[in-house]
């Protein structure tokens, strides 16, 4: 074991110094999974240490989850840690808006992510949908058609019944982004100013800039958007972007009265609404209400996705708003040449036609359920107790705003390094004390361990 | 058989009048498929007309493919038309752009539809598609998540060596027109000038206008661009969007003089040349090159999409540019929620491995080279000699240039209402004297008679 090079004047403590370098050898792949590490005996003698030093580092990596210590086997690496090119390029993926290529990446590299707010793909019976599939053999040979831009007219009917309103308000999309991104260009013109609740969604900044749209954040707590704010902030704004059922960072619920009152000042005003229900289904004590089954003004626009709980790579969306601006959609997919499959539509169809989603969402509830509880008693047993936080009663994520005056600047770096990504505040515009945990693609035993992990890393920066 | 109701002082023949009526009740539906039509010996007696006039009647009818005579069974429908209101849709459809559900609504309305410049579903063999999803039983659940913005790596790998070109200079996109409409968004801003090729794509009007960008037409021929036209056109201009190897609406080839020299004056003028190289392997003598294989600067940029080969419900194309502007247009991805989907992308990056593109079009261009020649003999026999075309060497499409002076006002309307719809001159901003005949959809026999009743048409119109 060589290479190991200790700082004896250094404040940081001898047996840090040696979690970190052998840490650093686990991430450059020097030491490979599954190699054994030197006995304690031996690397206690070669540095010139207390063997208790050597114990005390080798308990640190096993609390990171790097390695695993078997009576009579010594200790071996038990996970291998990203590369710095890796960590590097899941960096700036975290950075660089919508996250399609985190996960998969993350977790090909080994990371227990709790970055992203997707569902977990393994929840997804492929199956189920595949066989939806197979039956196409018999379809017509313009199932491989292109698909209407407003999409497959099956699709459309069986979301149309799903979602109680007429086919004709319904168009489909390529998931929830692309709807919002064809609403915004339909409805706003660059300098447009948008009201959006803060936090928005991951990738919300660059997904406006990229428009030109100027975003008035009004603030948004466990109980959604703040009345007053959203009445002051109104003024001049082109149309509101909002999820009152679980916000994609915070898991806010917005209560009816929240509700009743956005409908209200969208109709006053003449500005559009737009309710980004994408997370909505994921409700661990009923589904509250759509803004649309509060009001069928034209103003008030509703997003849907089911990406968001039940499998991003179908990519199926739909916006539900009057028919006149379906219209005017349909026309906007037209010309950007952004309709979807016809194939993968009519299996969808016909998923959703044998109650298959229905029952995906009986079936993965309870087990969302069980994993914000692994997440919400890290943060109530492993972290520290000033973190302010609430328990969401739907979607995916918990909003942490972490003591104020500790340390974080290195703090999503060292967490990446050890294997549990998060998405920092700063990618929502918020303060670096917050951060956003998500639930949904690591089962209960992994977050436990991610959440033992973080909050080690939380508290040694708060002290 | 009442509701005939001839007027004898019109210039309008009898026998015209008499089938003209019976046609719109067949188009009503009064007269309905397989509804056999009064013995001419009544219909003349009921009418008071000799039974030579009925007989003449009937045997129009029969040209125009509405009625079959059998002996002993008499004159049965063989043929539904389109309702008032199907045809009114399917007038709109031609007219807003792409026309992404144009054909499955007229196959359904039984026309033969020569207006859309499309591979026929039928010669898709979609078992060999629905066989490689099938062996996504045994992917990882990836394979449902998100593609990433630049396609799934596997689909990039297969298109790139089909292509020669790298992976990180391919972007798979959701067909041609999402590719044109990503270039045009990232390279150009509203206002700008781009020069196209006159006549151009169907859609390309409002593809251009909905971006605010404006088109600079250069004429072109059977050998594509006009060499002068385009030295004295392509100043001031951003962009040029050619299609060297077959135009959509013409069929074009350039010859390797114009190619060289489109590529020089791009590099000259730093200006992108964007070649949609979405027909050319569709070449019934050998595939022209590349614009990249002349030049691989970056401002050679090349758009391919499997809809004009393949099927165009996969929604599967792509842009093969230089890497920095490949990075760039991930971004617009990204930003615009328009990835395609994993697990389709998946199964086609398998059928590529198993050279079953390249099966495919061993097995679909003799066809389609059949059918040109049937389009084109009926040219040549059916209709008016004055009329100009040539053969064109690959593509799916026949540009014909009526004799002027006739007069067609009524020539699509009286065309739809026949059964055979083609796509007006007019959508590509042509004059009125020519139309766009294309040979994808339709087997041999059905062009023949397409051409027949269509050459009847024109013949009637240029006397």
């Amino acid at each position: 074991m060589t290479g190991l090079r200790l700082e004896r004047d250094s404040s940081e403590p001898i047996y840090q110094q040696i979690a970190e370098q052998l840490r650093s050898q686990i991430a450059s792949g020097a030491l490979p999974l599954g190699c054994r590490l030197p006995t304690v005996r031996s690397l206690a003698g070669s540095l010139d240490v207390a063997r208790q030093t050597v114990l005390e580092a080798y308990r640190l990596l096993g609390s990171w989850g790097l390695t695993e210590a078997r009576v009579g086997d010594g200790t071996r690496v038990v996970r291998e840690l990203p590369s710095a090119e890796a960590r590097e390029r899941l960096a700036a993926l975290l950075a660089s808006g919508p996250m399609a290529d985190y996960e998969p990446l993350s977790s090909a590299g080994g990371l227990r992510s709790l970055a992203t707010a997707v569902p977990d793909p393994a929840l997804f019976l492929h199956d189920e949908f595949l066989a939806e599939i197979a039956e196409l053999r018999n379809a017509s040979p313009w199932a491989f058609y292109y698909a209407p831009p407003a999409g497959l007219p099956e699709l459309r009917y069986a979301l149309a019944r799903e979602r109680e309103t007429a086919e004709a308000e319904l168009l489909v999309t390529l998931g929830a982004n692309h709807a919002i991104g064809l609403l915004l260009d339909e409805l706003c013109s660059p300098g447009d100013q948008i009201l959006v609740e803060e936090p928005g969604f991951l990738g919300m900044e660059s997904f406006l800039t990229m428009r030109g749209l100027v975003a008035v954040r009004a603030p948004s707590g466990s109980a959604g958007l703040d009345l007053d704010a959203l009445r002051s902030l109104v003024k001049g704004v082109k149309a509101i972007l909002c999820w009152p059922s679980f916000g994609p960072a915070t898991g806010s619920l917005a209560p009816l009265e929240t509700r009743r009152e956005i409908v209200r000042l969208a109709e006053e005003r003449g500005i559009y609404v737009v309710e980004d229900a994408h997370y909505r289904p994921i409700a661990f004590y009923g589904q509250p209400p759509r803004l649309r089954s509060l009001s069928r003004s034209r103003f008030v626009v509703e997003v849907d996705s089911l990406s968001g709980y039940l499998a991003p790579g179908l990519r199926a969306g739909w916006v539900i708003a009057d028919r006149e601006l379906i219209g005017r959609l349909e026309q906007r997919v037209r010309g950007t040449g952004s309709a979807g499959l016809g194939f993968s539509q009519l299996a969808l169809a016909g998923y959703l036609r044998k109650g298959r989603l229905a029952a995906h969402l009986e079936r993965v509830i309870p087990r969302y359920r069980a994993r914000r509880a692994a997440l919400t008693s890290g943060l109530r047993f492993e972290w520290p107790d000033e973190s302010a936080w609430f328990e969401p009663l739907g979607g995916l994520s918990v909003w942490v705003t972490l003591p104020t005056g500790g340390r974080y600047e290195d703090l999503y770096e060292q967490s990446l390094i050890r294997g549990v990504p998060f998405a920092p505040g700063a990618l929502f515009g918020a303060p670096s004390n917050t951060l956003r945990l998500s639930f949904g693609t690591q089962r209960p035993e992994s977050i436990q361990e991610a959440m033992a992990i973080l909050g080690r890393l939380v508290r040694d920066r708060v002290r």
